[in-house]
């Protein structure tokens, strides 16, 4: 938590609302179409009257917040992109021309672009300032960050999201670009999962398969180094974090203390909700997972996590587009509540006895 | 076709136009993204282009438009529901308190609404009134409807999807109501795909697993009965046809003969799909399969069409609503085209070589 510039650790996540989702199950039978006909939908329904408290839950807004840093372990050279393109994502989501800009206007969502750790000067608006270091390091060399500049980044995290909720957004996706960012995340979830990263490991934005290789061997080389106690999510984003994910992660705790669903996206945002439930447990009860990503460790995190994606579309581009795509499901689930007709108020009769 | 109040069984579905798909997937690889790293979305931009040929298609308007009729086979006590909640529901979608009204405002959808063959009077507006007779007959007994029927049907489907195309649709979901249509479809499916109907038949809208034998003996009885030429699209729709699959399959027809992209809903309007590419072979090209249904007979036709549903949901509810809460995913897909940036109209580098 926040406070006056101070950063404490004592996160407190409420408790679902579990009479909520009863309430909200039994008024779901009253409606027009055979029980349960509308699967998935009417699970969602139940997932956020938990989360929200509303026997009808309401979706006005959603809210976008996409984190933007640079990774040392690049230097390593895992990624198929050179890193000045974090800065230019940056540029081209600034200027509204990247996917999740496009998704997000079809979603008419309020969207919020941080630096918190790209290499080189400031950016001009609409991006906000707010870069903890230029990258983290090499954490094949040494600790990616040290406590305070973890500390700061969850802070930022959490101080945007309260932001972005004050403009009336209920409903969040955390976004991501950060070039480097699936080695972290493989780092991430092959600690919290305890998998060897052979498994977890993809091609990212498209590597070659000796560069696959190359990139699993870093993972177990920084995995060797660190000895990262698996349960303490801070020691996790010191050793082998990103600025962007543990910004993600404090976004992700803002939400969850207060009540606002989240919508996961691949595998680097999946890799935070992990990271966010061992810092503050209870977190991934104000989840849902948007989407499965081609990426496979984003299906070993998920799994770890009990979540179950709504869509699955071979998508693997990153920057929250996933859980942006998904969103319109989740609305159609919200509408459902809000709009059908009952049997009783349209006059429609039951099942035969 | 229908010309002049004459049913021509002529249809001529024109070809795929490959080339704006190959444009089509030439210009998707230099969007600031990961090659190929939108996944389904790009396969479905592809799609459009050749059902379009716009290289970049666009997708301005959904329209829905949903048939309802009776079927003479629920005197074999095949449904959970009583007959008369065709009318009751043909009531609370023209009050728009149904799921496929509440999904067609969430995507500004047209929706029309016709009877083709909804027992007793006549419904007031806005349902269009287009009944070819009240019910078909019990194809346990005889057969369903007589030839001229069928062709009135689809002539009918045929007209309303042209009107509905007048007004501006540019893309088109075909549903239904109807007690009793999910034994019509497993009686197509199994006509068209050969396969017993035990792995075909489902719970419809809720019966109980004895139920479920008889249903399955209900359709086995009536393909033995008939024995159709599976060849023959007529053939199918007059012994155990809908009217409103009839009229589905006419409206698809127009669609497919005017380029304009088809979204398949669930287990009845697959089944129809099947009939119209039998009509007019090629018209499946027009398809996209929305989502799958929890119908089991809904994978056997969609895998007998080569379809691959975009999401899965475990819907089973009918009316159009799996294709509808799927557009959303199509419109992601074609606003990436229209209003994504390109590495060199962001200044975005490429891989590294």
């Amino acid at each position: 938590m926040w406070k006056e510039g101070v950063f404490l650790s004592n996160y407190e996540i409420p408790a679902l609302n579990k009479e909520a989702g009863i309430q909200a199950k039994e008024y779901l039978d009253t409606l027009t179409k055979p029980v349960g006909s509308l699967g998935r939908l009417e699970e969602i329904v139940v997932q956020l009257a938990e989360i929200t408290g509303q026997r009808q839950p309401v979706m006005n807004q959603l809210g976008i917040i996409v984190f933007a840093a640079d990774h040392g372990v690049v230097d390593e050279g895992i990624s198929a992109f050179p890193q000045q393109v974090t800065r230019q994502m940056v540029d081209n989501m600034a200027q509204g021309g990247a996917a999740i800009n496009v998704f997000g206007r079809q979603q008419l969502a309020k969207f919020s672009l941080v630096d918190v750790g790209v290499k080189g000067e400031e950016f001009s608006e609409p991006v906000k300032n707010r870069k903890v270091r230029q990258a983290t390091k090499n954490f094949l060399q040494t600790e990616a960050m040290t406590q305070e500049e973890v500390e700061q980044a969850l802070a930022i995290g959490y101080e945007e999201a309260l932001a972005i909720f004050e403009e009336g957004v209920d409903c969040l996706v955390v976004g991501e670009v950060g070039i480097g960012n699936t080695t972290t995340s493989s780092a991430i979830v092959a600690t919290v999962t305890e998998l060897d990263p052979a498994g977890l490991v993809g091609y990212g934005t498209g590597i070659s398969s000796e560069q696959h290789l190359h990139k699993i061997e870093v993972v177990r080389k920084a995995l060797e180094l660190h000895q990262i106690d698996r349960e303490d999510g801070y020691d996790i984003l010191r050793k082998v974090g990103g600025l962007e994910v543990a910004a993600m992660v404090g976004a992700m705790l803002a939400a969850a203390s207060n009540r606002i669903p989240i919508v996961l996206d691949g595998f680097i945002s999946t890799a935070a909700a992990c990271v966010a439930d061992k810092i503050a447990p209870g977190a991934l009860h104000y989840m849902l997972l948007g989407h499965q990503s081609m990426e496979p460790g984003h299906q070993k995190a998920f799994e770890y996590l009990g979540k179950v994606p709504i869509v699955s579309l071979d998508m693997r581009l990153g920057e929250g587009t996933g859980a942006v795509v998904a969103y319109s499901i989740i609305q159609s689930a919200v509408r459902m509540v809000q709009e059908m007709a009952t049997f009783e108020s349209a006059g429609v009769s039951g099942k035969n006895e």
